[in-house]
């Protein structure tokens, strides 16, 4: 067998077996391949695909190289993943909610990159919290709270990095298949027994349209099912932030409004779909409305709650002194932004506010970036709310001066006051099974 | 300036600029830009192709990869070039046939490679006659004999070799502009002004139909012309092998033949076509058949036999001995192959006679083989004559008996005799400029 051959037979649209691919990616791993052979195939890869059976034998070959999580005896296992947005805490209160009615989550979970926040950041604003868990650490806590969060180990799926490294310098990320194994390599090594989808399309999120995000649903689905794994996804809305707030303790505050019944309306929506697809898939419930309605209820029993916080003290976290930082862990370097005319707010552009936050320290631009945990924007106003000329809509806060005033640059770009209310979009596109 | 860029741009189907690819070329060579991210590119143009300009600027930007041939004040100055057959010789009757016009003819050839004969090997056949001219060399032999013949030194288009070598082993030489690029920066470093193309179709070349033959002329003409030289081409029919004899001395032999108006039908039709057109570019006729006529003249002089006889003096060979040899230059290792029932042949497969060739000792599958000098085939008969069963049509020379069996093999299943005459395909397809 050889490389050259495996590469023209892609780049002639021809379908892999299972034995090539194997072959590159294993000689990859290996260093028998040269990073040269790999990223022209990489780029037949982008213009020529692969079906999910194909998808799957990668997704396998990647998962190979690395170490695999054993959460055997713990069951039902069920994992979220969303394709990242602004504003996206929603992993925060998804997982003790779901946990409170007997799903277990391991929760594997990146770091904020460009405009899309990272739940690994929000957690290490919580002073003592530890995101990087060994494996015998995150069994005993998934045990114990129900969910666990952790950042991924260097061992877990080490061929995904190195693909990631070659995808990123040689113009082939925007590819569904290998953006498929990448996501699933990862979910699948973590052990889930089922996996639930946030696929976002719109100005804020990877996917751009609402068809490109459902074609990478569509094979995150099909590939996961080719591999024996029970999945669905949401198709959501990103051209506008989710929640209230955007930042790194900003969010873990209002992930506490979440689980106390109070949280905003999108967010809450989005949670209680994604949990009630995480119970229909692990036997809990028999229809998406019936699990939604366990979620709503569980938040209002406080248990969710209450496993959040002794989450945050299993994982090294102090709960009291977390519920006393509330509403206090603020930059010094804030302002305020206010309506420039009288009007309806009809839209606050995703990835502006993504931009912005960049700028102001939630995220970062390269992974060796350092962020901030008091930096961020607050929400006074939403799209679809009435302002008057003068009226407060925005509160910003900046890693420092200079940030501060770049941030805010960017933002205003991203608002939009007129003098006709329009139709807000759906937050749920569609749900896919 | 980020390569990432450019291999992303030109991936989504968008023009590169001078500067882009400048960029890219340079900082290969330069070892600045990794292999992996050419690599990738290299199959982005696969998918995407170049246009005239484009491929120019990257022909331009191999060229100045190294040193280019001084040779001013030598006019004019016409180049032909094959893409490689079985039995083509034509470039050893007709570079002394023009030369005997008045047109300059630099000659830089190449070796044999698969089932493609080469030059180089033929010319290394006349014992004593160097292929690696210095430039001085070279220029001086140009001048004396209006023509002169050597390889490509190791300083002319590094950056072709290096481009080649990764093409190679990633799936990406059967690319149209790529091809384009390296033909024409090989041919432009030589200094003609004037570029003739035999670009071949069939079993035996490498562009199997004529569109693909087609499509290659006219990218070779339109960067050509782009990059302000003149240039025609010829599409050549190479299902069956050129002329009566394929080897390296029995080519030499073909080619006195030729130089002695005794030359076989189709390898004449070739020469004489291609001559007019150099004598065309060149200024010196007006009509392609007033310069076939003016080719057909020169042979009747005995003028190109002398200029023929005279290089190989200047480039180190004995002409005497040369002609001494004729018809005794022969393997040991020799076998006839027989009509295996009467009828008309109707085909030689020039690919089965170019791999018999390999086996023989004609061409090499690796560049680091050896051929040999006195190896080939002999075709008594060729396509459209009429055998008898048992009659001899070819006669057989191996570099040893094991490869004479193995080339005998290949050959005879090559052959095609039929009750039924057929109409015998065209040599010369279409003429372009």
């Amino acid at each position: 067998m050889r490389a050259t051959d495996i590469i023209t037979k892609k780049r002639n649209g021809e379908k892999l077996t299972g034995e090539e691919i194997n072959f590159l990616i294993n000689g990859y791993v290996a260093h028998e391949i040269p990073d040269y052979q790999i990223s022209a195939w990489l780029m037949a890869v982008f213009f020529k695909g692969m079906d999910f059976e194909e998808t799957g034998i990668l997704t396998e070959a990647m998962l190979r190289s690395g170490s695999v999580i054993n959460l055997h005896g713990i069951t039902p296992l069920a994992d979220k993943h969303s394709t990242g947005g602004v504003g996206d805490k929603i992993s925060l209160p998804l997982a003790p909610i779901v946990a409170s009615l007997g799903v277990y989550v391991p929760m594997m979970s990146g770091r904020a990159l460009g405009y899309t926040g990272g739940t690994l950041d929000k957690l290490d604003s919580i002073e003592g919290y530890k995101t990087s868990l060994s494996p015998e650490e995150f069994r005993r806590i998934l045990e114990k709270d129900g969910y666990a969060m952790t950042g991924q180990s260097e061992s877990v799926v080490p061929a995904d990095r190195l693909l990631y490294a070659l995808r990123d310098v040689t113009g082939t990320v925007e590819s569904i298949p290998l953006i498929t194994a990448s996501i699933l390599s990862k979910k699948i090594a973590e052990g889930a027994e089922s996996l639930v989808f946030d696929v976002k399309w719109g100005s804020g999120a990877f996917m751009k349209t609402k068809d490109a995000a459902t074609a990478l649903a569509e094979s995150l689905l099909g590939t996961a099912k080719a591999m024996g794994k029970k999945a669905a996804a949401i198709i959501s809305n990103m051209n506008t932030p989710l929640g209230y707030k955007i930042g790194n303790f900003l969010e873990i505050e209002e992930t506490l409004d979440c689980l106390r019944g109070k949280g905003p309306e999108d967010v809450m929506e989005l949670t209680y779909n994604l949990g009630a697809l995480m119970l229909l898939l692990s036997g809990k419930t028999s229809s998406i409305q019936e699990g939604i309605e366990k979620c709503r209820k569980a938040v209002n029993t406080g248990e969710p709650l209450n496993r959040f916080l002794r989450n945050v003290e299993s994982q090294g976290g102090n709960p009291e002194q977390l519920l006393k930082q509330e509403g206090k862990m603020r930059s010094p370097w804030c302002t305020k932004v206010t309506a420039e005319k009288t009007g309806w707010i009809t839209g606050y552009d995703a990835l502006s506010f993504g931009k912005a936050g960049v700028f102001l320290g939630v995220g970062r631009n390269k992974t060796e970036d350092k962020v901030s945990p008091t930096a961020g924007i607050i929400m006074k106003k939403k799209p679809g709310d009435f302002v008057n000329q003068g009226e407060e809509i925005l509160e910003i806060y900046g890693q420092n001066e200079e940030s501060l005033k770049e941030g805010v640059k960017q933002i205003t770009g991203g608002i939009n006051i007129s003098g006709k209310k329009n139709e807000p979009e759906n937050l749920i596109y569609k749900i896919i099974m």
